[in-house]
Formats: structure tokens, C-alpha cells, sequence
């Protein structure tokens, strides 16, 4: 993995720090165990970590706990904190260093931290100061993640455009009595030949009236000779995930069917006109909307138009006709709208693209001219 | 998915939750949100859902709470329980179901719940309520799934054998200068094609010197000419997972390779020697340790023996030295040792055996003669 630029991101989460110790929480310090963002903050893979992070204000070494296992790799892939080689449990030596340094308060994520974790933390922690040792922080590094460094720019400018390759690849594997699962299978081959760690979720291919369903997976059904195929994939590369969905047509296309393909298309390139750092998610949305509205499509349009992507594969922010916020520049989202139309077929068309002050950077370019194979 | 018994699971939790209210708890309910455990006690695999089980006492039927995009899935695969399409998160919707029904106490799993997600339960209950009517019931579910049913024993013998289906497939495309990654792909490759969901856990091949590193990845390092090559995989099929580990030779092996090549097989074979009903799991243990001991490779033996495996790849009991507990008939576990010669080379040797009333069953009985390709 390249190096990340841990030494700005912490003290970014520093920074953010403060401004929760301004409202009153008195965080002196913030226990993080999340694996994306343990590697987000230090570049550490390893999956059993504990990451302690000073507040703005103290003048504390960022500190990782692991254990023996990751002893090399440690040395290898952390920045800008120092390594601990823990001999108990990760979690329980990080607290117990943050109590050493004079931590009185200690924020920690409470959506990824099972209750018995809590409790287990808490039984590190003197009874008379528990009530008050530990804080909930909710979204502090989730908010930093959604905009994307330079570094992590990059990132995930190579990972999508390893999925448009992969797509042009596919494209041969395509034909009338092929199954959709062959199709998955021939995809994700090539994707982890080509250094995929992995697939960013289970591979979409989805044919005939199967492309009326959003989500479909592929199965054991036979490619149609006439008919809309849907596939929609990512891939993790360098930690770092892609999204893509192109919708091809097998065989000759329909008037019905290329009408709706057309309204997708021109929704979706509504919708990437939309992006630009400083506008409304919701008028991205709405963008995307209007047009399936205007050619009678929109009751087929039954999930939102977008989500933000990083290191995982569903991030802030959400794209939605009922989400408040504003993009900035350096956020990357997915601009991806459908028509269903139940027992007959369905259309989705999505990009990838970094928003920028003045518009956005599409990332995944292959083209969403109609494909007819 | 072939029918589950959820029945008879539905009465060993109601069963065993009558013994949780002995103790003093009062659990009225169970609130079951892992979806391994969804699966296993109503057959359900989507992705979003609460399941509501009364205890023993209570004539309520177990309830599951699902959404809108689950409908038609909830009712081909919920068995033994009642489905309600909810219009709030689902979880909510199961507190409020038992509220309604005049449930006192409800048993939760601190292990699979986010401290977040218990505030959002505990924000369901009224104030006055609110310090008594959740409980922390842990390893329940964990207890009970660690003892397999019939249903549960055909589908890890069917995994299994697919495991060894993919080692004989997959030996012929091992020669000199292939690469892991290579291997790994054909293998996963061939077992998607033949009905795995997914693999279990990331593929080890681990060949030559990288052999000595128990859990090493498959990576683009090419197999040796002259050297072992650990190959260590599991698939997912209808929900259960297969693991085994077999270590080959590329080219004619040395006097050393095969002496420690002998000691980890005779080593692993007195281990399932061991394993019957109401033997102590540390016993299973030294009965694999104590060979390597008197061959002097011990110090090269550098974890447990085994561990159980069901729906996840890693369940109870587990088979170390430290650990304190007897076999039941009905469990599915590994045995597993290993000797890693750092910088030189390793073997490992993997089957997974149900353990019987007087012995046990190997689910992998692929060969473990020494291979020479």
C-alpha cells in the first residue's frame, strides 16, 4: 500500500477533537478500534488494533496497540503513531496507557463497539471515575472520511478505473446462454488478477426481467437473447472501493425498452451536471428525479440516487430526496438511478465522481452509450 | 435452502431461556439480531431483521420483523416463526411487539449489539422501565449452535465434501512457477461454480519458506520448484462452512521436510484419535502436542489444535491447551496442528470431524498421504 498521509489526518481528528471537548464532553483523548479507520488514521492492516489518539490540546504520542502477530508488519506499515506489542488484550492496554499519561476523559465510537466491549472497558476503569472516564462520540472520523485527501483521491481514482477495465473485459464473457453467474465469476477472476483484494459486495448481474429487481444477484439463469443484463460491481483496491453499474442490451433493443434506457441515461447525466461542492445533496437528487418524473418513470425509481464511497462501500453522504447537507469538494459519491418495471426489466446507469468546487471529476468514464451485444 | 428444523430450535432457546429466568433475570424474551442466529432458529437470510422468541413459560409466538424489500423471501424461507413486515426499523418494532404483549425483561446479546444500537433500544422503553427490561443474556445462542442437529450435520457433510472436491480439482493446476494467487483463484473459481456462496475465509497457499508462516495469504509468489506449499480453505454452502488444510511437495522432498511431514501427520491423526463424546477438549489437545513433543517439534507448534465450525468459520469449543470444557456428540470441529520452521518450512494438516457418541466422523477424508507433484 502506499504511504497515507497519517500525519494531516491525525491531526485532523486532533483538531475535531477540540471542538467536542468545547462542547463540554471534556474528551482528553479518543479510543479508536474501527479497522478502516485504524487504517485510515496510521496504515496499519492488521485486524486486531487499538489506535489511542490525544486530543488538540495534549502534547500525547498517537499510539497503536497490537499484538506479537503483528510485530512486522507494524514496523512496516504504521505512520505517524508509535507501536506498542500489547500482552493482553489490545484494547485494555490502551486504556490502560491513556490512564499512565493522565487521561481523564476517553471518546470512543459507540457504533462499533459491542456492548460487552464497553463493559469490558469499563472494568478498566477505577469504579469511583467510570461514570465519567468514557464519552460516545458519535460520526467524528465517519465526518473526516467522507472527504477525501489527495492521497486517498488517487486511491480511488485507480480503483474505479480498474472497474471500468474490467467492465470492457467482461464484455466478451457476455453472450445469449452464458449465466449470470459465469459472467460474476469471469469478472471477479480478472479483478483479483489485476490486484483486487477483493470485491467491494457481492457482484450484481441480473438479466432479463431480473433487471426489474434493484439488487439482484447473479444466479444460475441463463443470459436472454433479447433482453436489458444489469451488472453492477466493485472492487477493493489498495483499500480503497470502486462502484459502477452499466445496464447492456443482448440482442436487438425495443422502443419501450430503449425509451426507458434514454430517461435513465439522461437522469443520470442530470445528476453528475448537479454535483459540485457547495450544493444540496438533495438538489442532486431532485436533479436525477425530475427527469424520470418528466418522462413518467418516477414511480419506478424506488431507491435513492446516490451514497458516498471510501474505504468502505457505503459512506456519508447520503444522495436522497429527504437528506439534508451540503457536498464538498473532495467527497466522493456514486450518482446511480433506475427504473424497475415489475415482471418486465429495469435500467440503472452509475457513475463514480469526486466532487470538486466546481463541478466533479467522473471517475468511472466507460461509456453509457447504449450497448447492444 | 434445504428446511431447517427451527421448531425443535425454537423450543431448545425457549427451553434454555427458562434456565436463564432460574437464575433470577426474569427473561421474558429473547431479542435475537445476529443474522447466524436469524438463520439458524428460522431459516431467514436477509439482511435486515429482528427476531422476537418468547421463553418457555409464554405462550407467544416467536416473531420476525422485517422490511418491505424481505416480503416475498421472508415468506419462502421463515419457518417456525411468525412474519411481520415492519415500517420502522426493525428492532424497534420487536420491543414494541413485546411491549404489547406484556413482556417484562428481554435478554439481548451484548456481543452482537453497538452500545448506539442499545441506546436506540433502550430509548424504546419508558423511563421507569427502562433500567430493568433489557438483560444481557451472553453465549446462549453460541452455547447451543456449538451442538449440530441432523439438518445441520448432512450440511456440513455436503460442504465438506465440496472442501474436498476443490483439493483433488485443484492439484492440477499446481506446478513450479504458478503463483499462489493463481492457485487460490482456480480453486475459488471452481468453487463458486460448483454452488459455494462464498469462501469462508481468505485462501491461504503458502509456498517454500512462506510455508513456515501459519496464515499467509496467497500472494503473487511463485510455487517452488522443490518445497511444500500449504493450501488451507473453506467454502460456504447453504449457509455452513467447510475448512481443511492439506501441505504438498512440489518435486522430491528431504529427509527433514519428511520427518516433520510425519510427525504433524501422526501428530493430527492420535488428535482425531482423541476426539469422542465427553472427552476434554485439552486432552484433544495433548494428544496432538504430545507427538510433536517426542519428536522434538513442539516449540514449532504455535497455536491450538482446532476449533468448532458451523455457520461461521469460527465457533466453540475450542480445542487448547488452556481450555477447560468436555466434547458433545453433534459438534463439528477441527483438528489442525502444525510445525513452522521459521525461514525454512512448514506443514499444517487440517480435517473437520463430527464428533459421535464413540469417536467421531471425518467430514474431509481427502488423502494425507504425502503428495509429490
Amino acid at each position: 500500500m502506499g504511504r497515507m498521509r497519517p500525519g494531516a489526518r491525525l491531526r485532523k481528528v486532533a483538531r475535531a477533537l477540540e471542538q467536542v471537548d468545547l462542547r463540554g464532553n471534556g474528551t482528553d483523548a479518543l479510543l479508536v478500534t474501527q479497522p478502516a479507520d485504524v487504517r485510515y488514521l496510521c496504515g496499519f492492516t492488521g485486524s486486531n488494533a487499538a489506535l489511542m489518539l490525544p486530543s488538540g490540546r495534549r502534547g500525547l504520542q498517537a499510539t497503536l496497540f497490537t499484538d506479537g502477530r503483528y510485530t512486522t508488519q507494524a514496523a512496516r506499515e504504521v505512520d505517524g503513531a508509535a507501536v506498542v506489542i500489547a500482552q493482553k488484550p489490545v484494547v485494555l492496554a490502551a486504556i490502560e496507557f491513556a490512564l499512565g499519561e493522565g487521561v481523564n476523559c476517553c471518546g470512543f465510537d459507540p457504533a462499533s463497539t459491542t456492548v460487552a466491549a464497553w463493559e469490558g472497558m469499563r472494568g478498566a476503569i477505577a469504579a469511583k471515575k467510570r461514570r465519567s472516564w468514557f464519552t460516545p462520540v458519535s460520526g467524528l472520523l465517519e465526518g473526516l472520511r467522507e472527504v477525501k485527501d489527495e492521497v486517498e483521491q488517487e486511491q480511488m481514482r485507480a480503483a474505479a478505473a480498474l472497474g471500468c477495465r474490467l467492465f470492457d473485459g467482461v464484455l466478451e464473457h457476455m453472450e445469449a446462454g452464458t449465466t449470470e453467474m459465469e459472467v460474476a465469476l469471469a469478472l471477479e477472476y480478472m479483478a483479483r488478477l489485476q490486484g483486487a483484494e477483493r470485491m467491494a459486495f457481492e457482484t450484481i448481474v441480473a438479466g432479463g426481467e431480473r433487471s426489474a429487481m434493484p439488487h439482484a444477484r447473479a444466479t444460475n439463469a441463463k443470459l436472454p437473447r433479447r433482453g436489458f443484463v444489469t451488472l453492477d460491481f466493485g472492487v477493493v483496491l489498495d483499500g480503497y472501493c470502486s462502484d459502477m453499474t452499466r445496464t447492456v442490451h443482448m440482442g436487438a433493443i425495443r422502443a419501450e425498452e430503449r425509451e426507458v434506457y434514454e430517461a435513465v441515461l439522461d437522469a443520470q447525466e442530470a445528476g453528475v451536471a448537479a454535483v459540485c461542492g457547495g450544493v444540496e445533496v438533495g438538489a442532486v437528487d431532485e436533479a436525477a428525479r425530475s427527469v424520470l418524473r418528466a418522462r413518467g418513470f418516477e414511480e419506478y425509481f424506488t431507491h435513492s440516487t446516490g451514497h458516498g464511497v471510501g474505504m468502505e462501500i457505503h459512506e456519508g453522504p447520503r444522495i436522497g430526496k429527504k437528506q439534508v447537507g451540503k457536498l464538498k469538494a473532495g467527497m466522493v459519491i456514486t450518482i446511480e438511478p433506475g427504473a424497475y418495471l415489475p415482471g418486465k426489466f429495469g435500467v440503472r446507469i452509475e457513475d463514480t465522481v469526486l466532487v470538486t468546487r466546481t463541478g466533479c471529476e467522473v471517475l468511472t468514464p466507460s461509456t453509457k452509450a447504449l450497448i447492444e451485444l
